[in-house]
């Protein structure tokens, strides 16, 4: 392997970055290399990015999303509605509820969704901090917000049931054709979803 | 921006992982992300390992291949021919010629091809140091190992222009139907050259 890429430095710088998701050594070899022809400040700040990012970056104590401080941006926003929780798998679906501009509400990242066939119960998810702070009384409206998937069924329906009788509205987003999509190519079971919560006609 | 990851930190990391080439922001955020959930000790050995690479990963004076010391391993392997110079494009080059196991020769990296059109000239590339490698009558034979392009061609052309009458053997790689594939799927130009350059039959 030493010998194959002249430089075990290389050879280390590669097989660093094949380690990441979806990057085989072929492309790691490329990167690198690309990274050798720049500027070397190029290849220093990337590197010190991921460093100071992995190592500073932490998690709010209140809703789970990624953070500088103990507190998130959100949590910490005056301005928002702090009795609307929208119940979200991860940091990335925050990120994309806010870029709607649609949502004043706080979130609650879980972590992942409940999935039996991957390791993961509801002990390894946030759910137990989510029930305590619906308990707290401060929280109107769970929003759950998860993916229309198995395993977000199978989390939504734990979540509903562990909340159980505390006086708390839960819903769940609506599901239907989605904008753009033609009726011809959209499935069975959503559009019998989009019937059945059809709703009134809106210029 | 910044608001919109939630921190500045993953932001910062996310735009230096989207300046490599093939990673836009959607992959460059996932990158980030599976960096957050992971051990802390593997983004830090993934950073310096890019930031080490790049700072002493340095250059063969005599071929121009990566190397982390004056002279790279090959240039300095005594059991290797030093008298036949494959001429290669680039680093990636001299790991696939490497991997076939049939060369016992030596490299020399261009550092890319002639390309008018990209703003690249002869004099960017190593060809001057090429032709002197040549002048001081060690070299027997210059194997022009280029892509089977254009940019290719115009700077095995310029290369044979520039060697004149020095005392040498220049070869080119042999062109012709690539292993494991069909004639029917073959171009007419390779079949031309395959029938041309035809060999005696051997088992």
């Amino acid at each position: 392997m030493d010998r194959e890429y002249a430089s075990s430095l290389l050879e280390g710088a590669v097989t660093e970055l094949s380690r990441l998701p979806g990057i085989g050594r072929k492309t790691a070899l490329r990167l690198a290399l690309h990274l050798l022809r720049r500027d070397e400040n190029e290849a220093v700040s990337l590197g010190e990015a991921i460093i100071k990012m992995r190592r500073e970056v932490t998690y709010c104590r209140c809703c789970h999303n990624i953070s500088e401080t103990d507190m998130c941006g959100i949590c910490a926003d005056g301005r928002r509605d702090h009795s609307t929780v929208c119940v979200v798998e991860n940091v990335k679906d925050v990120i994309c509820f806010e870029r709607t501009g649609q949502y004043d509400g706080v979130y609650h990242v879980l972590g992942g969704l409940i999935s039996p066939l991957d390791g993961v119960g509801p002990e390894q998810l946030e759910i137990d901090s989510l029930i305590e702070r619906v308990a707290t009384g401060e929280v109107r409206e769970i929003i759950l917000a998860l993916s229309a998937t198995m395993e977000g069924d199978t989390t939504n329906f734990y979540i509903f049931r562990r909340l159980g009788t505390l006086p708390v509205k839960v819903t769940q987003l609506a599901r239907g054709v989605s904008v753009g999509n033609e009726i011809e190519y959209t499935d069975e079971i959503t559009l019998g979803r989009s019937l059945l919560n059809r709703t009134d006609f809106a210029i």
